[in-house]
């Protein structure tokens, strides 16, 4: 049977600094440190044996993987790094606080930005301090300059059904260690929601959430394994 | 031009406790974690810049990449990880200590084994706690019940010729971080070393040795980046 487990992040250092971080490569605080070692000691417990491992190029969502992997004695999976599990990349806004970011455009202006499912932030100015168009990991790429959650999932979508998906159709067991956004985008995909009810999707940090599949990749259970800390899940 | 790094992993607890390690899944100790950090810390403060990385199955290898690449700011570079790349398996001397072994087969006898380049030491016997037909990581393998420096080589050349001589060929940037007796192996290829000559080699823990290459892949130069913690190298 097809079983997938999504692992957030943990806190990363602009979590801490209430930053929009986006594609900017921030590591994990020592607190996001133990929420990843806390999800793989999760795992170790349910008894999982994972297949295959998925991540972003990020180093907080690699770390993620790579301290719950080594929790869940598990280090010998194969890793697959992926820019397409990448967090939404957040334009203009990118390395701004979130405080200030509203005093100036106003609260529910960056409500919208950050919740609304298809409207981007501004685009990000070339040359600056966050153009990633000249990092070595994104070589050979056209990269965007903004996204909403809607252009998230059109590039994570491909890459899920070219690379993901037929792992999973073959019965194995994966892990994708990734971002908030990103982890959303699989989430509309698989429980098939609206535009809507993807919007009020929390995935907490550092909790593995296993969704087991049936074979057309239908899910037909959903848990978290840390129970205390789990948010409402789609219906199924 | 082609590199190849070579890091052997840091100390682990049973380096610590003086037994004969092989295939066992013994993990690192703290000092073997910071080893495997400085390392990381030598590839960056010398400007190198991986293209990828490959490491064996065993937990104590797959860390020191992790802490090296992290370190060295590249934990987005792809991993490969593969048996071939092992630890000579020490056969029916696996768990034992080794000042208990000499002093039950003589001192002689242990150098033979531990020393020579053929002499492999007695087979595992099946079905014991060290019997790792069972571990999922190798499954469908026929695996080796005992290994000399020579047997490692066999399983390791063809994984280099397939896999990793590749990459160089195309110019890339690599590091393998393994054991002390799968990296001898490559050393002893590259450098065409004789068998007696490949005895005399040692290669230090946690210290990244530096390998250039031509285009038909024959050492140009070779220096390992902690210059105080260097051994003699083979000539070039």
């Amino acid at each position: 049977m097809p079983t997938l487990i999504l692992l957030r992040h943990g806190q990363s250092q602009w979590n801490l600094e209430d930053r929009f971080t986006g594609w900017v490569d921030v590591d994990l605080t020592a607190e996001g440190e133990a929420q990843a070692k806390k999800g793989g000691e999760l795992i170790k417990a349910a008894g999982i044996a994972i297949d295959k491992v998925f991540t972003s190029v990020l180093t907080r969502a690699i770390r993620t993987s790579w301290l719950a992997l080594a929790a869940a004695g598990q280090a010998f999976v194969p890793e697959i790094k992926d820019w397409r599990l990448n967090e939404r990349h957040y334009g203009g806004l990118t390395g701004l606080n979130k405080t200030e970011t509203a005093a100036k455009h106003g609260a529910d202006q960056v409500k919208v930005w950050r919740r609304s499912y298809d409207i981007p932030p501004p685009e990000l100015a070339p040359g600056g301090e966050f153009d990633f168009s000249k990092d070595r990991r994104y070589a050979g790429l056209t990269l965007p300059t903004t996204e909403s959650l809607k252009t998230t999932l059109v590039r994570v979508q491909p890459y899920w059904d070219a690379e993901i998906a037929p792992c999973l159709t073959a019965g194995e067991t994966l892990l994708v260690a990734a971002h908030g956004n990103s982890l959303r985008a699989i989430v509309k995909l698989l429980f098939a929601l609206s535009d809507e009810a993807i919007i009020d999707v929390e995935i907490p940090t550092g909790n593995p959430l296993v969704i087991e599949l049936d074979s057309s990749l239908k899910p037909t259970a959903a848990r978290y394994l840390d129970a205390d800390r789990a948010t409402k899940l789609p219906a199924i």
